[in-house]
């Protein structure tokens, strides 16, 4: 049974979607001043170019290249490259945005600075490669598609098969897939060809008109002409790779330039022994209307495309063909973006094959969509990439639209800067977690998006991280203490620390006998279990025995046991202790708004709203302030309504309580605050034995040092799970970032 | 004010129960076959006895001294004291028994070992003792019972005096109620005199006839008579003890025996700078009744009683009133047990303090029976412990009477000797750890009880252990991660260990499209969140895509997602793992009962209900089988009725499921485990990190051994808060006890 027979033979249920990804991208970073090709060095926060996996530097010292760890869908893959992109955008100078384009903007060989890698023959090989192709060539940028076939299908497939092994099977499987990707890639370059002029210099004589793809052209990225590799089969394949390179054609076998490359193994000889594990696509121009340079419906189509190259015959005479497809490939490279395809061109066998494998296997209507749409644009060249840009197109260049697009990108990554893009719906303490994990060139899974449970490593040295800071550095038992408010303040206090004096009564009879102590007093008579919610009573200024015994029936009213404590006056603050030291103190104060005389406070609401930091469930730093009923209510006890202009200099508050997640504002107090309260509350996280902790505070004046036998504050609580955004990005104040200390401290040997 | 005004003053919430307690108890180990003092040394599995809080040697080495820590309230201290007294029962040898009363069997002074302890001088002072006092009289036994009144009652009372120093208060508090002490003991020696006799050979000249309190009298533990110190102030007080031991008297301070005595400081003159801490009465006889040997009643008793010492006024001539207390005293102690109270004992001004304590303060109501129970003993001398005691005495012996109550209470401690007596609401895994924690003698206090957690201390060594097994030695990530079983299969997946194959849907298609890749397997669809709960299909012979899609929409009934997964055959065993070392191993199958051919199964489950181990709710090692309707619908649908008698080793299975909770049996399968699979489900702890962790292994063939190829072995869970005690006593098998190797883990350098 030939392999197509294999495909179309198999059952409509096989698991033909089944397959890995991966991507790579490469980009010219761009001074946003001069608009040309950036002389600065490859970022340093990046630490060292030897092992990062995901922010490369390609041949130039400004060409980044961003490379997704393998994805097991192509969504998966597409949200490795958005995040990766997002990272490097925002690594970068803040002064340069990388290039949306394959061609270069207009540039010299002299701005071309050769990457500064470490290792020597890599510097030799691009001094090679300079020489060979040119300096310009090498800063034509691209996209590279990565792809296996899902184990269980290909598994399948070898069952059904009379192949004895499963190496010659996937060989013969993959090269048959290069063979006709080779024979259809025109049809690639007419969908995404994406270079239609060169800017002035970088071609000897310039084009007379724009066309589809001068890099998929004669024109880009090819070997020279007495470079012939057959692939009539394996061993003659290789055989001729390594003539070329024994006689000098070519300095190593990766120079061979194909638009198709079979992976797996360093050496092509390997694969007769080890067989071809996936293959590389590497005709794909960026697509400047994506940010990332390739749109989900792409990979997608491409994907797709690979299964109907799956389902062709082969043809029986491979290097006849291909060379004809090279011809047919070369017309629609260079013809005008306008022109439809030639009419030699075997539109027919691609596109039923694409239909006969959404049919055969019953594909969801997506990829129906996705065929629909080739038709289309094969029917419409204005609808394909290379006919949209061609609009953009001004005096023969396409800088002024690569530098709006360019600058555009930039200031989207920029625009919600505490996200990390294609990672919004997880926490945003595990976003931040993961931009600094991605920009430290640490590789990471997420074992668990909804638990926001990370797999971290570098080398052999594995961390999980659950909620960015629960990690193998806090013991086990201590986050189980901090978690009952009871053991907590008897550890605390048989440590020497203050937390509000009081008592648990588990029936009225003791509480009320209790009184004794506590009947001149400021106290808070609350149920035992929950905290700031219902059942509280809260007595300022002491109380007498009846209104203490009411307060006891409503705390028990809720649980059947109650604390009588001090009340402590005085303002809370949160300190964030990371491994014995405090690294930021948050003050947190309720929703509110400043007068200025000129705007109504519904006005002052919807400017204070228009922060970016404002959003909406816990995905930003700050929450949209609502116009609600409890804050027309607090409004009009004040004495306002909400259409009323507020005077210049008065502040009014729109809540009771200060939490960030009803409105309230952050302000940044780590400079402002007293060393040794920072110290004490880095005591009090020690003393627990806690690495992260967040320890709150109530002082009645910060400025006002704490001393050992006179703390000057009380501890009302320890979090074993602090917030950490709110301390990075502050309504007031610089804000503190945790998360890259964090991961210092997992990974020392990476910093 | 004088301090009786002070207390009558006082306002009625006054916490005038406020205060903490100790206890001491002595006892004489005894052979139950001889009924002879053991001759055995003191276990060596207590320890070191230079540091042990709680069993120590007083006297002679077959002497156990019990000493509680200090409680918050007399039930705690009863509580410590039952605990204690139940470790110290199963930690001496198994065929020894605590002698129950307070005057010893039949005994010579060769039979009395001086206890070996490692200081010179405690050997010195014992040799010493045993001069002047002999050995015999060393022998007898009491209960000490310290106290000292709340640090709010205190302070309230010394804020409402005239008083400028706390020390001078504290010391003339603690001084009025010893001096009342001594005034009304003979009260206590009336109600809770328990020493009527003396076995023979004990006194030089028998008494003819039974007394009260032998310990109490002039024949018990009493200092020689030219021992004379006042009580009219500290500092005569003092003067005059210091005076006896520069003369030779007595040999240190501590040997001036009072039946009270201040304490706080090592030597008395200290307390004129730090003022008198607490009192330790001394005079009580061990309780024959009770196995603690003092009850919560006579210890509650005892409270109000120095509260109306306070109340009472201090008497003038405070020498001659405690001489003739003294007179009073012996003539109630040396009464005989029948005898009312002599005529001239100041009843009324005792009985008439205690009901205005009561009143006063508005006690609750279990005091005033305490007072009407004191009333009703004065009436009616027959029910004290004295009168009690006297039936028992059979040939001037209560040597039968001894060695019964004292096998009764051995018998008792053995009985569920699982379970901590006093701790017995609590896990049975703390229960056993607290059970090592007190028999090793690590200091421990519960700072919830209800969360099982505990903190643990020895020198300035701390530990917080919850639930037996959670403590500082896990890190926080893991158990985090075991929590999620979608985390727990990857990670040991990633790390080369067998789990069940299968996938994760949100949606139907996917989960349909995914049948091509089980059709032929035996599987399990369950909703994700569930285990071994609703919506969950079991095909162990593959299934058809109808079947399955019935399966998936049960399945997506219950949750959002679901799992395919492998259907592994084979039977589950749990392996308890500490410390990357496999410690036990256990088999739990369905509750069933095996025929002998003569009681029916109803019987069955009644002879097997009666094993000790089996209980309800968790707090017994086995759970009772209930033969409810799910157990007699299985019955049925085997063709039995619980009245068939069934034939001789005929197995039936009352349940389907194996779990412990519905009556399953455990069977400790530790030493018939091959050591392949020990090492399996320890290298799996080691992988994911854990220090404790129960391994649930999926094993078709125990006894064929697992190899790192083909494992024959599935994990199908890992249990981050792995239950202990159904390792420890199973149904069949030795068991394996694991609290005691936590425990030394934890503190290595107290084992």
């Amino acid at each position: 049974m030939s392999l197509n027979q294999l495909l179309q033979n198999a059952p409509s249920n096989l698991p033909i979607l089944q397959a890995t990804f991966g991507l790579e991208r490469e980009s010219l970073r761009i001074n946003n001043s001069s608009h040309n090709v950036a002389q600065t060095p490859h970022p340093k926060v990046l630490g060292n170019r030897s092992f990062h996996p995901y922010i490369q530097t390609d041949y130039s010292e400004a060409q980044v290249e961003l490379i997704t760890p393998i994805a097991q869908s192509t969504r998966q893959a597409l949200r490795f490259l958005e995040a990766i992109t997002d990272v490097a955008g925002r690594t970068i100078p803040k002064d340069e945005y990388l290039w949306p384009l394959s061609m270069p903007p207009k540039l010299t060989a002299d701005e071309i600075i050769i990457a500064q890698l470490d290792s020597q023959y890599e510097r030799d090989y691009r001094q090679h490669l300079s020489k060979v192709y040119g300096k310009l060539l090498q800063s034509m940028s691209g996209i590279h598609y990565n792809m296996e076939l899902g184990k269980s299908l290909v598994q399948s497939l070898f069952e059904q098969s009379q192949y004895q092994s499963m190496v010659s099977f996937k060989n013969d499987l993959y090269l048959k897939l290069a063979q006709n990707f080779l024979r259809y890639r025109w049809l690639l370059t007419y969908l995404y060809g994406a270079s239609p002029i060169a800017e002035q210099g970088f071609l000897d004589t310039p084009l007379d008109k724009p066309v589809r793809s001068l890099r998929n052209s004669s024109y880009g990225y090819v070997n020279h002409d007495d470079v012939k590799v057959s692939h009539e089969n394996l061993e003659q394949y290789i055989a001729d790779i390594e003539r070329c390179v024994a006689d000098g054609r070519l300095i190593a076998e990766k120079e061979f330039y194909s638009p198709v490359r079979l992976r797996g193994s360093k050496h092509n000889r390997d694969y007769l022994e080890k067989g071809v594990t996936y293959l590389e696509f590497r005709c794909f121009d960026l697509n400047p209307f994506d940010n990332k340079g390739i749109s989900q419906e792409t990979i997608d189509t491409v994907h797709l495309f690979t299964l109907a190259l799956l389902w062709l015959d082969v043809s029986s005479a491979i290097d006849q063909d291909i060379e004809k497809a090279n011809q047919l490939n070369e017309t629609i490279a260079l013809g005008h973006p306008l022109d439809r395809l030639p009419e030699d061109a075997p539109v027919d066998e691609i596109m039923t094959a694409l239909q006969a494998v959404v049919n055969h296997f019953a594909l969801p209507d997506y990829y129906q969509s996705l065929v629909d749409k080739i038709k289309t644009q094969i029917a419409q060249p204005h609808l394909t990439i290379g006919g949209r840009l061609l609009k953009h197109i001004n005096n023969q260049s396409l800088e002024t639209f690569g530098q709006e697009k360019g600058q555009a990108y930039h200031d989207y990554a920029w625009q919600a800067h505490y996200a990390l893009k294609g990672y919004e719906t997880m926490e945003l303490s595990t976003q931040m977690l993961l931009f600094d994990v991605i920009q430290k060139g640490i590789h990471f899974e997420i074992l668990d998006e909804n638990d926001q449970f990370l797999k971290l490593w570098h080398g052999d040295h594995v961390e999980y991280v659950k909620n960015g800071n629960m990690t193998a550095k806090d013991n086990y038992i201590i986050p189980l203490a901090m978690e009952n408010k009871i053991v907590t303040k008897k550890i605390l206090t048989e440590n020497g620390f203050p937390v509000p004096a009081g008592a648990e009564f588990a029936d009225k009879e003791t509480a009320l006998r209790y009184f004794f102590q506590i009947q001149n007093k400021a106290i808070v008579v609350k149920p035992k279990s929950t905290n700031y919610g219902l059942g509280i009573s809260i007595f300022k200024d002491g109380t007498d025995l009846t209104s203490y015994e009411k307060a006891l029936d409503i705390a028990f009213s809720e649980d059947d046991s109650l604390l009588v404590e001090e009340y402590i006056a005085g303002t809370e603050y949160r300190f964030f202790i990371l491994d014995g030291k405090c690294e930021a103190v948050l003050l947190r104060v309720a929703a509110n708004v400043l007068g200025d005389g000129k705007h109504s406070i519904r006005e002052l609401v919807a400017i204070k709203n228009s922060n970016p930091l404002r959003g909406h469930n816990h995905r930003s730093p700050l929450e949209i302030i609502n116009l609600g009923d409890i804050e027309l209510l607090m409004l009009a006890q004040q004495g306002y309504k909400p259409d009323d202009i507020l005077p210049e200099g008065v502040k009014v508050n729109l809540r009771e309580n200060s939490n960030i997640s009803t409105g309230g504002d952050s302000i940044d107090f780590t400079d402002k605050m007293d060393q040794s309260y920072k110290q004490l509350a880095a005591d009090m996280a020690t003393a627990m034995g806690a690495w992260t902790c967040g320890v709150d505070l109530i002082i009645p004046d910060y400025s006002k040092p704490a001393r050992k036998s006179v703390p000057n504050a009380t501890c009302i609580e320890l979090n074993f799970n602090p917030c950490m955004y709110m301390h990075t990005y502050c309504q007031e104040g610089s804000g503190q970032a945790l998360t890259p200390k964090i991961l210092a401290k997992l990974f020392p040997e990476v910093s």
